[in-house]
Parts: structure tokens; sequence; C-alpha cells
């Protein structure tokens, strides 16, 4: 953008093309076309964070090119909502792509050197909420950050919980997994003092087949301070946690 | 029912007539018009609890009026939702009414002698859920149940509600009373082995501002055995805990 | 614990030791490892009902290695929600196992001995509810309840239900199983005064596809006293009937 | 519209002038403006239904116009709708007004004759019903059918509608009201064999408070061959069932 | 249930036992199990409708056997939601059935004599609506009504309509088959004065994608005097046409 | 804008600044402030559409402030949702404003000359609809466009409806206005071929009460190429139409 | 129709039957039976626009069959809903079919010649979003008009927005296409001065699985003006804006 | 809780009865009574944050005497909810209390000594959300957070929210409060790096009259990493954006 005005001011270009160009090209340039698909390599500079690619809805063709462009530059990838027709593609099309398949990910070569962040802890309420636990969890080691995984605490037995609250503490932002009621986040904000992200996830049946019931627990909760993501949103999450773990590193120079 | 047949053993009445008699006539015979308003005296022997009279809806008269043929027969008489306008209108038709302003409930004359029943615990998440915690209590007691009362044992201090289980566990069977995200049912229900009804409230606001939030999560808990009854049905869940608790007294002999 | 506080008092752990494992460790130690999956052996202790794995979301394998588990301790274990593929897998991993097609069920070894209980009632509207009702009655007997099968009794032929009265009042707990309309728990309501639970299924099609009809009309119920689970929870139903059903043959001595 | 072709055939009007008034004309001469509302004097002619004016969202005055105008042609004319407020004013505004306050009904001079009908049971649940059951009753009567009241028949009592069966098949369609779970119409569906319309009102609290339970729940019933109207639609009802009550008269001679 | 009397009378059997068995006896002996499913010979007595059988949810083998012992008994039977797969099953398990593949309806035998009817007018508004139209016209031709099929008269081209209004006004009720915004009963409301029964399709997209905005369309209507039944329960409103359609040959003799 | 880059150009600002201000100069400049609102006199350059105050949730006093200051620079401003108390304060605040009842519009000033328009056509279903039609012609008329309104032609008289085509189709864009069932689109989407907006209003009960059946019956209409604004947003629907209708006197050249 | 009013005048008809024909002949012969289809030929003339055949839930012989009717006598034909399946099976019945496969759209022949349009944008924000634009896209052009994609331009990169603007003000009507939240008709509504059409998609997962919070968010925008079709409904989308931008080069002549 | 383990090693406390304080002790001590409402102090020590007394639903008595309670212990209290009424009985009953009208915002004495924390951004879309983002900022200066306040930055104008990006960026953290269709902080997620809380509100009508839509648009963002709090929630989005501030200013040190 300096560029433009250097430009104007040499009396290269003049004022009226300018204001046109300022409005139009510096998010322009950025744009590199694979197939239909726009990647964004200034993302991570505007926003601290990189493309994610989102697989529900793409093809394999299509999740393969963006992964190859976005490691290209990043030195690596990462993509999400991987199904096993979608792995099994996706191995052929990328044979150095690693799939984690409960998690549903695949990852193209190692992340790029981030900026420090402290702990995330990712803490789940039952074995079926664990996709979304896993890849809260993933995404947030790919963006730098180490994970504390807690298991199996649902608040049916709060003991488990109280049992695991020591580990729970050595985190700086915690994610609190949980379907059905989604009571997790309301019991665990009554016991912390860091920041608290509520993911709610789609498992249960009859009046919470969809996770909305936990969505709303959670944004209900009587526990002040916690704060939620769409249903089974493991990388909104996953991102909102790392931006909070990497302050707790750099404090305000970030 | 056992005339009409003795009347056609002797006789007295053709086979035909008793058949039309014995389907029309002993439920019509227990009907006494109050008003517009059937009085069922025989509620009680059917299904063992009398008939409640609610308020809501209901003019101070009609209100009234049922309260007087009801404790008529049976020596004492209840209401519920009656507000303070309702409240102060009652007060100068039934002088001898005794108002709970916070639970809105009116009592007439004594309860009479019922059959003996265990503790009930009536155990609230939060001050704003006391009228209907109150409510639930009341009614339990006027139906001849000791109640236990513990409140402010929200999920968010979840410290607070384990300090109270010895209370909780010293009743026969639990309300389990909470608006917002309703989650005390899903932590009480992992430390206690008796029958638990959650009841939840219309506290909260935004998406739980009805209770159907707290319904759902209920109804949706990880804690398995929780039975719920409708929001802010403090009565329902009053009766259906009696019920139990007769049974905690008499066994199978009942 | 208790022997924790021990060592405190023979010096051999300080108080701050004990402080921190008192609140970590009597739950850490109960907690098996079956791949991802705890299994709380102490549940059936704490709350009277022993862990029901839940087959919805699990692999067979998962299955079949808690179940393993958990008879291998209590002698028997039971499964719900067993769809014919899993069923068939199931067979495979565990030629022991019984499964009951109609309610989806595996059934691994006998149930162990449990407190005695009154028999529970089980009362179907239609056919296509009684899977539901199935699962719920399989559940009762495996936590040692007698149970009343009462089918085919919908609202819309009454006389049917009234000719089934005195079964289902042989019973100390009546668990009322409907889809559609779900108008039976407040016919059966008039008609009985022991507890009654509601088991709303998704049976319907139109406005009431999800069972959501079902369930409302059930807390909407003009019988007072009824109490009602989630949608198709027959666990649910089965296992609070059965804490009921406990104190019918116990009392207050429970 | 004769009157147009004639003049056509005669000479006195062009085939294209004709085409377009042929239509536009029949129907605008038929209104009348009373203020800016249109009267419709022909609606009794096409639908056999004069209009009723629906007096909520609408002033006193215009209300009373309405009525004015529509009694001035055929006699009497009826309002629905009609609150307190409204009540009063009305009284003011037409001295010969009859007021109905249950049903909040207002009734300007004598129904006009009307083809005879056959008898309509208006059947009610609760109490708290009436309103609308009454605002059925009277538009019923107002369009020429003899009404046969039966109330106080909730299926929590089902005693009570068996004992009233007999007044029930006197009439030749059923108009079956209720609130809360609405169960009504799908026990009365299997003991009669006439047509039978259900009338959900918008009588509960919690998950029933503004009637879409009873009315969901009547159009999912079991019971096959029952209608719906709107929630609290009493008019709607009323008109459906005289349609059929006059059929029932005149079979297909009608 | 006399017989029973009888025996009072003459003293061989005493009123207790009666009293006893004519609550209970006279359902049980019209019950005839087909595997676990009852089949009622006697509704039609009582309702003037055979049991239709509701083919979703059951197998090919339970459709079949309650079919037979339909048929068995009247002369024929007939069958609803006979999807292609069922189609295929029932033809070898019932070599004589006949299938309707649009409506996907089965029927077995002929129809019973049955009470004459005036003519029912089905009326659809699109070619996606004509399954349930169909569906519909079948059952009401089944119990015995001519019926007067009107297709492709979607209210977007309303004069399509108004060509048709002659042949709608020869039946004596009329149903309206309509998806997407369900505008039809609307405008016909206005056209007619026979009973007019709205039937709510499934068909649409986006907002209407479950036919719950025709079915509220339809209730919230300004035609009045329209009643509705459930989405795509074309069962339902042929049954009630049907017996509206009885009413006008027979007048009040019915 | 081109200021700026002058100044860049002459030397005078260093591209680093230019830069800054370029994205923060060109619209803090137009913000004007009234109290804590901003006035935006620039919004009618850029969209064609001046600020419309929306008075629902204001204060008289802010509403006075922001009309003042609009007509100030525009020489007229006009306001909407001004009720009764609203009205009454306004006219003290601001002697000089015309107050619409009907429509709770309030206008202080004459409209500004603004580009020609062709006419536009505000139909309407019912008198209940007119508050909202009104509200939609005013804001037409004030943006320049002449206004053909038609009312009283809801479908169930489809035949006031096609009395009134002509009227209808002297217009460039058609605005339909309606509530309840909402149907009126769809049937003068057939019947016309210019654009045609869809207005739902909040008129109804039942299931209807709010506006959202109106709303989604007519996204989901069978006639093609509607659009449809929020539930009573007339503004909405007269500044879309308008648009349009400028186009219809323009061309392409606008 | 002239020639019914011609034959009364020549005498050769009585006003009595010319009458009943001419509301009912002159719409009756447009209809042509394809099977159980009627096509209307006329619907251009009346409308603007021809039948566009909307393919879900039609087989493929009846959409080749439909298409071949109307490109026989309009020289093209548009079929859309086409899904892999049916796509298949058109290439087999009608050879010469050209199928879009991202928008699933099928064309057969060439578009008549049709009124002149100006250009019509079609903007998109994701990439998932690109088969409803594609729709809308094809569906306008095929209608007349020449279309201006823009792709990749969703609100969380308001530069990119930005940078295609003027492309977006080279048309006369804005087509803006947005699932998940729908943003997108927001932003733009506040930088372009012609008419805005919002198309929301089903893209999505948890709270907006079903593209019904995009549709919401677009009618509730605080840009005015938007107007808003139903999800993932393209041609509605583009037979609006086509209508419009004939406007734009017709002005009022047209 | 050691003062316990101290007794149990000196032998004056068997473990037994140790084993039993120690569940219930430490947190009944904490708990101190104001009328039936419980005051925790405490929680500042476990969560950070002190007890927030929430207005609504209580009365001025109970808000004072809470008030007073919490002031007596930490130097000064705060209160939400407080409308005109409540205001006006707490500056009877708390004289030295100071009210915000607009945020509805009680303070008694000052705040005490808190942990540092950075610049809180709270960006407001309009004037209407005001009072919302208005008590989260209160909320958060009571914390302890320097707050940057940004106005009247709503999508539809994105040029005044680019000009202030300056502003918002020199905050550690942002909460973006948006009504109607809440598009706010997608717009702003992809302009900035650090967390970002979205705050939806109840302003609207129609669609969006609760605001639900702008909940679900804030948690459907296409802006990844953004979360979100209940509707209206000041409190709690305040709370959780100091308890990132903090460590903005403490990093991993907290």
């Amino acid at each position: 953008m300096l560029e433009v005005l250097d430009q104007v001011r040499a009396g290269a270009m003049s004022p009226e093309d300018a204001a046109r160009q300022l409005s139009d090209l510096p998010y322009a340039e950025v744009a590199h076309a694979v197939g239909t698909t726009l990647i964004d390599h200034h993302r991570e500079l505007r926003t601290g964070v990189p493309e994610i690619v989102f697989g529900a809805g793409k093809t394999p063709e299509q999740i393969a090119a963006a992964m190859r462009e976005l490691a290209r530059r990043a030195g690596g990838a990462i993509a999400t909502r991987i199904d096993a027709a979608r792995a099994d593609a996706l191995r052929r099309l990328l044979p150095e792509v690693v799939i984690h398949d409960l998690a549903r990910i695949a990852v193209l070569g190692g992340p790029p050197v981030r900026p420090p962040a402290a702990p995330v802890a990712v803490v789940c309420a039952g074995t079926s909420d664990l996709p979304v636990a896993e890849e809260a969890a993933l995404i947030a080691e790919f963006l730098g950050a180490p994970v504390v995984r807690v298991s199996d605490v649902g608040v049916a037995g709060v003991h488990r919980l109280l049992g695991r609250l020591d580990a729970i503490r050595s985190a700086s932002v915690v994610i609190a997994v949980a379907g059905m009621e989604g009571a997790l986040p309301s019991v665990l904000g009554g016991l912390i003092n860091c920041p608290l992200i509520g993911l709610p996830t789609s498992v249960g049946y009859g009046v919470s087949v969809d996770g909305l019931v936990a969505l709303a627990a959670m944004l209900a909760s009587c526990a002040v301070g916690i704060t939620v993501v769409n249903i089974d949103n493991g990388v909104g999450a996953a991102v909102a946690a790392v931006r909070i773990a990497r302050m707790a590193v750099h404090g305000a120079e970030r």
C-alpha cells in the first residue's frame, strides 16, 4: 500500500488512479487461485491464524490442492472434517499426509514456527465427545500451544472432575467439551479462575439430538464468564484458546 | 356400583338398564357443582391425592368457592398460583385463609390425616428458584410428607452442594429445582441413590428465558434415572415425590 | 480414603500431601482403562445402579470391551442401542452374548444378585412403541425387578386400557410408553395411585416425527404427579422405576 | 354478470369492453365501504356463512360500524374477542347490543332465518377452556344449530367422559375443546363415529403455555379422522361444524 | 356384557365378580393376536371405520399378517406407506395384493359393502403433492365414497382453479392438498360452501422442507371454517371426509 | 480522499500518514453527533436513501433531535414506530411535525427533491394489515414514488383481488401486505409480471401470532420470483420498491 | 375469450352459457397434459417468465418429458436440482441436453429471444455457496440477462469485498449469496444503491445447519431495503433480479 | 482443611470424623446468610471475580442487603438489571449508591484494588445496543480493566468501522456488541488478531425480536475463533474479557 503512495509522490501515478488502486489492490494480490478457491496467505499476518481447510462439502481434490498450496508457502497445512472416504482419497492424492482418524483431521508437513503459547487444557465430558475434543486439541497443537488432555469427567461423576483439577489448573485457558445437557462448563466455571471456553457437541438423542441443548445450557450457565462456540466447532474453540494462550506468554507486548 | 348389580340380582332392574347405568352412574354422582366447576371428592380415593386448586386463570370467587367446598369435606384445602392481587381478594373472601407469599400458595384449614410418608428433600439451585421450590415443599407437607429444604447449592459452587449431601441423603426422594442451565439434577444424580425428580424453573434470560433450556437439560442428563416435570410445576413434583415417599414407609403393603 | 487419614495420624504423610490426595485419589483408583473408556465399578455402590453401556456411537469393539470388563467384576453386563450390524459384530466378538432384537439390547452373563424390588408395569400404547417399551422392561429385569407387560392399550381404544387395569394395578410403579400424541399417561394418571413415569417415543410423522409432541404432552398432562424421561429413553425410565420399586419392598430401611 | 353479456348481445357493448368488465365488475359492486372496512354482504350467498366481526385489533367504533351495517341487511350480527374494555365501549355505542362476558362475544339483533342444522356437541376438557368452548357454542347457535354443551370431562378423569357419552352421541358432529396436553379428541375419537373437530386452547403453562402442544397433540392423534382448527379458534370450529350439521339435516339435497 | 348381567340375575355369578368382569371383559374378547399385534375387528362397529394398516415401521411380515386377518373377517383390507421395498416383499407374501405405487398403498380383496356416501373432491395443488392426494382418494374409495380428482390447481395459477370450480362443487366435501405455502385451502375456502379439509404435505425445501409451513398456513387461514389434518395424513383426511359424505346421503337418519 | 493524495504528491504529507488517514478520515468527517447518535448525511449519496429514524426504543428527545438534524440538511425527515405516547411528546418537542396515526409515522418538513420514480402499488390483504401497509406507502411517497393503494383483497375473496388487477397492473412494482397465512403474494405472483415484494405482518393469533407463518409462507411461495422483507418491515419494503421504481423511469442511465 | 363474446353477439351462444365458459375455458385450453403434469405455455405471457422444471422429487422421465414439451414450443427449456443420478439418466433420455454439474442444472436447446436486461451481479460469500450462486447465474442468463460473477468475498475478509466493488457496481441489480451467518447482504447494502436480493444457502453446521440463520440474518439486516428469497432458491432470486434488470433497460415503457 | 488434618495427626479427631468433615466443612464456613441469600465472599479467591448482584427478580431490599454485605468486606459492590423503579428504591435504601441509568447498573463504594489488566475494547453496532454495551464496559472497569468505547459502527456502514480500527486495535481483547443480524463480530474477526467476544443483544423486531438471530449468527460466523455469550449478557462478556486482559499484563506468571 505504501508503494502506491510512493508512486503518487513521485508523480508516477495520478491521485485518481491511486485512489482506485488503494481500495482494490492490496488484497487482490494476496489472492491466489486454486481451481475456484482463493488461498489467503496473508490471513495469518492479519489475524494471527492461518487458513484451516474445512473439508466438509469439498472434494478430496479441492482439499488436496488447498493443503498443497498452503503448505508450499507456510511449510505445513491442516484440514478438518476428513471422513473415512475423504481420508482414503487424500492418502492417494497426498502420500505424505498424516490422518488422525478419531479427530477426522489431516496434516501435511510440520507446523511452521509460531509464537509461543501457554498450555491449553481440553477437558472432555464423555467418550462420545472425544472426536470433537481431539479436533480442538490437534488444532491447538498445530497453532503452537501445548495441550493438556483430560477425559471422562462428566458431571454425573463430579468426583472424577475434582480428581483432575490440578491437571486442569496447570493450563492458562480451558476448553470444556460436552454434549447432552452440557453441564461441564458450569461446574468447572466455579472451580477455576482462567478463561473458560464451552465447546458443545452434537452427542445425545431425543431433546438433545443436535447439540442445541448443550449449546444453550452453556450460554445460560450460572457460572459467570464462560464463552461458547458453535456446536462441534473444535476449530473455533482452539483458535480462541490459542489467541489467549499466546497472551499468557507474551503479556501486553504481543 | 355393587348396588346396581344387587338390584339386578333382585330382579329390580333389567340387565339392559344396568348396563347403561354402570357405564354412566358411578362418577356422575360424585360430581358436585360449584358454579361451573365440578369438585371431584373421589379423586383422593382413586389417585391418593386430593384436588389442588390451580389459581391461575381463575377469579378469587372461583378459588374461594372451590377451597371452601374441598375443606368442607376433607377438613383442609390448598390453592396455588395465588398472586398478590388474588391473595388480597382471598383474604377478604376467606378470612381464615393462610397465604404463603413467596410460594404464592393459599391454605384453608389443616390437612386431613394422610398416610405417613418418608422425608422429601427439596434442593434448590438459586434464590430466584425459591418460589417454585417452596411451592413444592408446601404441597408435599400438605400431603403429609416431612420436607428437608436445602437452598443455594447451584452447580457453579459445587462445594456448597457437597457440603449439604448428608442433609440431602437423609431423605427418601429428592426434588432438584433449577432454572437457567438446569444442571443441578445431573450433578446430584451421580451422588445419591434414591429417586430424583428434576423441577425446572423459568428463571433465566436470553436463551433460557422461559425455562425450556433447564427442562431440556434435565431430560438430556447424563445421570441415568432422573425424571422430570413441567416448568415451574412444583405441584406435580411434590405429588410424584409424596407417592414415592409413602412407599418408603409402607413398602409393598401400601 | 480412611487409609489416607490413618497415614496422617501415624505421621507417615504430611497433612498437606493428604489434602491433595484426598481430593484426587479415591476416584482415580476406581477408574480402569479399556481403550479410552473408563469403567466406573463403584457406580453401583454410589448410585445403586451399575454402568449400562450405551451402544449408539460406539464401535462393536468398544462395546465388547466395556461389557467384558463390567461382567468380569459384576458377573453380568448389559448394552443398549445395538442395531443389527452391531449385533452381528458383537456375536462374533462375544460368542456368549444374548441379543434381544426388538429391544436392541445385548446381555452378557447373568445379572448379579441385586436388592429385591416390587413389580414394575410397562404399559405400551401401540405396537410401534414396543422396542422402547421392551428396552425399559429388559433393563428393569436386569436390575432385579419383576415386570408386568401390558401392550396395545392406546387411548383411542380406551376400553382396552380399562380392561387391563387390574394387571397394571398389580405393580408398584408404572412406566407408560407412547409416541404420537402421548396421551396414555394422562388417562392412566387418573386411574391409578402409584408413581407413574411417562416414556415418550419417537413414533409418529408430520408434527410428531421426532417425539417432541409426545414428550411435551406428557409434561403438560392435566393428570397431576406424572414424571417424564427423555424421548426413547427406556433405560432412564427403568432405572427410575426400579429405584422406586426397591422402596416398595424395603420401605424406609433401604 | 349476465347483464353484461346481454348488453354484448344487444350490441351495446363491445366484446373487448365486456371482457374487461367481466373480470372486474361483479365483485366490485358487492363491496360496501364502512369507513375503511369493506362489508361483504354476498359472503353468505357464496360460502353459506355471514361475515363474523373479529374484534381483536379493531376499535370499538370500527366494530360497532361493522355490526350495524351487517345487521342492517341480515337482521343480526355477531362479533368475537370483545374484551371488557371493548364491551363497555360497545354498550355505549350500540345500546341494544348483548354481551356474553365469558365467551367475549357481542350480538346485535337476532340471527336471520338460516338453513336447519342437526345438533352440534361442544365437549370441553376443563373449566379454563370454557371461554373458547362457549365462543364455539354461541357462534354455532347464531348460525342456526342447536348445541349440546358437555363440560369438565378431561381425560384425567376418563369416567366423567364415559358418563356423558350418551349426551355426546346425540349430536351429529362434535367439537372437542382442550388445552394443556390436548388429549380429549384422541379419547373421544375412539368412542364415537360422527365427525369430530379438535379445538385446542392456549390454556397451560411451561411447555404448553401458548397452546401449541394441545394443537400438535390433536394433529398427531392416534385416533383416525380427527380434524383440527387453530388455537382458540372457536369461530372456525363452529363454522366447520355447522356446515356438517346442515348436511345431517339436508343430506345430498343441500 | 348382557350375558354377565344375566348370570348375576340367575345367581350364577356374584355381583362382586360381575363388577370386575364388566370392566375387563367386553373388549378383551374382541382382541385377536396376530404375532404381537392386536386386530380390533370391532373398531368399524364403534367408529364406522375399519382398521387401516399403517405400514411405516412395520415389517412386510407384520403388514401381511394384519392384512390377511382383517380381510378374513371383512372381505378386504388396505395398508398405507408401502414403499418400493415393502411392496416387493408384500407381492411375494400376498400374491393377490394390489399395489398402487404412486400412493404407496396396498389393497387386499375388495372393500366390503359400506354405507353409501356422497362424492368427495380431492383437490391437489401441485404434481409433487399427488402421492398424498392419491392416498386420500384411494382410502376414501375403499371406505365407499366416490371421488372427484382435481389436480395442478396451485394458487400461483388461480385461473386453473377457477376453471375447475364446477367439478369441485359437484362434491359434498372437499379435501385440499398442498405443500410449500399451503395457500390452496384459503383460496378455495372463499369459493365453496361445503365442508373443506386442508391436507398439508411435506413438499418443499428451505423454510418449508417438512410441511410445517403448509400446515400452519392452513390453520391460520383467513377463510373461516377450514379444518386441518397432520402433514401427509391422507388417511385422516379421507376418514374425516367420508364421515361427512355419509351424512350428505343419510342426513339425520344415519 | 483525493485531497489526501494531492497532499502526498505535493510532499505535504508522508505516505505513511496518508495511508493511515485514508482508512480513517473520509467517513469520520461525515459523522455529526446528536447526543450519542451519529447522523450519516452521506448515506443518501452512498445508498440513494436518506436515514429514516426508527422510533422504537428511542426517547422522544432522541427522535426529535435526529429529525431536526436530518431536516436541517435535507429539508425534511421522517420517523417510524411512533406510538401514541411518543406522538404526543413529539408534538410538544416539534410543533411543526405531522403525525400519521394509523401508520405511526412522523414527518418533519417536506421531502427534498428526489429522483423520479414510477408508481408503486401497495396491496393489502386485510384491514388489520393497514398500519404496516400505510407505513410502506408513506415511506415510498417520502422517497418520491407515487403510490397506488389497494386494500381488502385477501385471498379468501379472490374475486375482490381480480377486480382490482387493473389498478395493480398500473404500477411498476408491487408490495403485497398480508398477515395470518400470508397467501396474497402467491396469488398475485401468478397474475402480474413486474417485481413483487412480500411484506408479512404480525396480524394473527394461535400459530400465526407473531407473523412467522406469513413470512415463511411468502418465502415458500409456489409463485416464482417473489422477494420478502422482515415482518412488519414497511420501511424495508418501501425502500426496495422505490429503488426498483426509479429504474422504471431512468432505465440503465440511473 | 373474445371469441366467446363474439359468439354471444352473433347470437350463437346464450349469455348464460357464455358466463359459464368464460370462467372456465380460457385456461383449460392452455393446459397440455404430459403424463400427469400440466405444462403452462401461457405462463411466460402472463408473468414474463417461462416454466422452469424443478427436478427434485421428479423422475428423470418426468423431467425429460416436461423439458421436451417446453422446448418444442419455446425453443429451449431448463431444469434445476438435477443431481448426479438424474443427470446420467437425463443424458440417456435427452442426448442433446447440457448438464452444469456444479449448479445441478440441465439445459435443452437455446433460450428463446427474450426482452433485453441490464447486467445482474451474483456475489458469493464462500466456495461452498457456489452451487446455489451458479444456479442463480445460469437461470438469469437463460432469461436473457448478462451476469457479473463475483466470488469468495465473505465478510470475514471485508477487504476482498471492497476490492471487487467496481465490478459489483457495474450491475443494475445484485444477488448476494451467503450461508452460515449470512452477513454479506448487510455489508453490501451499505455500499451500493441498486436493488439488492439476499439469497441464503444451507451451508453451515451446528446452529446454521439448515440455512435458517442465514435467512433470518438477511431479513433482520440493519441495511435497509434488502429483500430475501427462500434458502437455496437460486431460481427465485434470478427471476426477481431479471424482472428488475429488464426495467433498467426498458424503463417505464416495459 | 489443613486444620482438620492437623487434628487427626494430633489424635484429636478420628479419621472417620475427619473424612466426614472434609467433604462438608470447608465451604459451609464461607457462606454468610443475608436473609435467604448466601454471600460467597470466597468466590473472588476461587474464580478471580467477586459476586455481582443480578437485580432482575430481586426486591430492592434483597439487592440492598446483598450490596451492603459485599461492600462491607470488599470495599465496593455492583448490581445489574436495576430498572427505574428499583433505582428509585435503591437510592432510598442506600443513599450513597451511584446509579448508571443507561446501563441499569448500581455501584456502592469504590472497587477494591484488583490485579492490573490490559485495555478492553467494547465495540457497539447501534445506539439501541448501548445499554448492553455500557453494562459490559462498567463491569469491566469495576473489575479493574481500562475500557475503550467504540460506538455506531454497524456493518451497514463498514467505513465507520474501518475508521475506528486503530482505536479497537489498541485493546488486548474486544467485545463486539450487536443485535438484529449480529454481523459485527464476523467483520471484526477478519480485521484483528486478539481474542474477540461476541455479545448479542435483544434489539430487533420480527424474526430477530428476542436476540436469537444475533446470537446464532455470531455462533455461525465465518470468522474463526469468535466466542459468544448469552443474549444481553454484558456481565458475562466483561468477566471473560477481564480474565483475558489480566493475562495480557501478567503473562504466564498470573
